[in-house]
């Protein structure tokens, strides 16, 4: 360990990956990259939040066939998503009796569960990983802020959370792209309270990770292909291209954000997408394809997350933010 | 891996441990071995809220103290509690700036974020991770159940949600009792949905993970100085030894549940203690007391996690639960 970075010695790879997502973001800017779209954001099911624990056992189940791989094959389960007490992981390990390790990072938890599952494979201590994470736009919106029936009017800071799941399978056997880094991030608060600009919020603390990384490796900006942050929108990435280059640092045209990319102009998300489906489903999608066919040789992957509970808000705290990151080599 | 089993090779230590709890817990039978009983259950709080995540940072502190380091020694925190979004643990890593991963297992947290520890420091990948988790009996029972204001009554088959936090410090260099295996779980749900009745909810995911235990270890009850669930309370832990028994597992006296053991008869918790700061407080206190001074020399403990919401119990579902074990060797 070299500061918050931990350097992996035996590449441990990401061998399957699987994205589902609704309509809305199948439709968006990555619509050619997904594994399904959805046809309608219930998904069979009659509350958002069944159709949110499909789409995950969906992903899953996706994702062990991409690997080429069984049920059996698995050793255990890394997963989390936004809901009070992550439901919708926990019903879906329900379904597939893999072991089941609980984790929360809101929207940054496609990185804690891939640097997680990296690390335990790389010791050889098991072999095949899962790590899953989603979100659900009806269900987040609902829990988190307003009832969607009032059909409040969203202020511009606001992003639209995205419906859409993704998986991974990371192992040491097999082909795929390498985790050759994990950095582990702080919780970062630098006292915004708004829940309709989480991208201000969440900035903070990807420059706080991404200083962390930097200065541990001894890298910069330009020795990687693409440096992806998770869901900062618009306006957080904005914010994170200004507090790098307040630290020497200048993100360049390699440098790009789930969120702000996520969405078309005209399907008026404002400040872009966010939500943990939000990264998940870019990650396991467009960047690991493009991982796969050697476009990209080195990626750092930086979601981000905003740990903020309706409890909290209303007690008046500001919000905590952390974000992790994961080096992928091709 | 054997099964769910990991034997892990270099015998990683926990170095310290701290317990806080509050001053009902502190007038139950593990009263002497606490190491602060708080006069009162707001710890100069205004909010349960801030109270519970106070308890988690004086744990912090306190087992940091204990293990004789300093804040800069710890690599990482890893923590989960009950409430929405883990907030207790999230602010308390706020506090702390050490890296943080947020975990959820519900009253399984103890024993989820001792086995992570544990197999992330025996790789030699990092040297202290801070392990903690905690409840609140009033900021849980507003969450999950009814407004305390309203006074209602309590079902025989309820449990009191523990007041109090606990933390450990794992580590590869000195002394302490050695975490020798750990055995993930699988969530499991026999189909109760009385949020009111947990232990009988609980007690299948326990038997499963006992278990999966003893077949891939090939030990027996009697290999083990001290067997003890988390919080599956006096009905729970009774299904349990009868679960066991059709199985061919005889449960003896070397057999304990933290929530069946916490409180004294006249303290009328029905059927007992539950929380995540139930097992975790009786750990960093009597447990580990037992281990350091060799009166156990081989401990299976054994938390189980109820991992309901609110929202999945309004939409009909039932409870699915998890078990996570580990063995203790002094």
């Amino acid at each position: 360990m070299q500061g918050q970075t931990i350097k992996l010695k035996n590449r441990p790879k990401i061998i399957g990956s699987y994205s589902i997502v609704g309509p809305k973001e199948g439709a968006g800017n990555f619509g050619d990259y997904f594994d399904y779209v959805m046809k309608n954001d219930f998904f069979g099911e009659d509350t958002f939040e069944k159709a949110e624990r499909k789409m995950l056992e969906s992903a899953i189940t996706g994702v062990i066939q991409d690997a080429k791989l069984q049920t059996k094959d698995i050793d255990f389960m890394m997963a989390g998503d936004l809901l009070n007490q992550i439901i919708s992981s926990s019903y879906a390990a329900r379904a597939f009796q893999f072991p089941f390790l609980g984790l929360y990072g809101a929207c940054s938890t496609m990185a804690e569960s891939l640097a997680l599952a990296a690390l335990l494979v790389d010791e050889g201590y098991c072999k095949n990983i899962v790590c899953s994470t989603g979100s659900h736009f009806s269900t987040a919106e609902r829990q988190y802020r307003f009832p969607l029936e009032l059909g409040n009017q969203r202020p511009p800071t606001s992003q639209w959370t995205v419906t859409g799941a993704g998986a991974s399978v990371v192992s040491l056997n097999g082909e795929g792209p390498s985790i050759t880094m994990v950095t582990f991030g702080k919780v970062v608060d630098w006292g915004v309270n708004d829940v309709n600009n989480m991208g201000a919020a969440m900035a903070p603390a990807a420059r706080d990770t991404m200083l962390a990384h930097f200065k541990s490796t001894k890298t910069k900006p330009d020795d990687y292909d693409l440096i992806v942050t998770g869901d900062l929108g618009k306006l957080g990435s904005e914010i994170l291209i200004d507090l790098m280059e307040d630290e020497g640092y200048k993100l360049g045209t390699n440098y790009g954000d789930c969120g702000q990319m996520y969405f078309r102009r005209e399907q008026k998300t404002l400040c872009g997408a966010s939500g943990a489906g939000c990264c998940a489903t870019v990650f396991n999608s467009y960047i690991m394809k493009k991982l796969r066919e050697k476009q990209y040789k080195k990626v750092l992957f930086m979601p981000t997350g905003a740990l903020l509970s309706t409890t909290s808000t209303q007690q008046g705290d500001t919000i905590p933010c952390v974000c992790h990151a994961i080096v992928l080599e091709s």
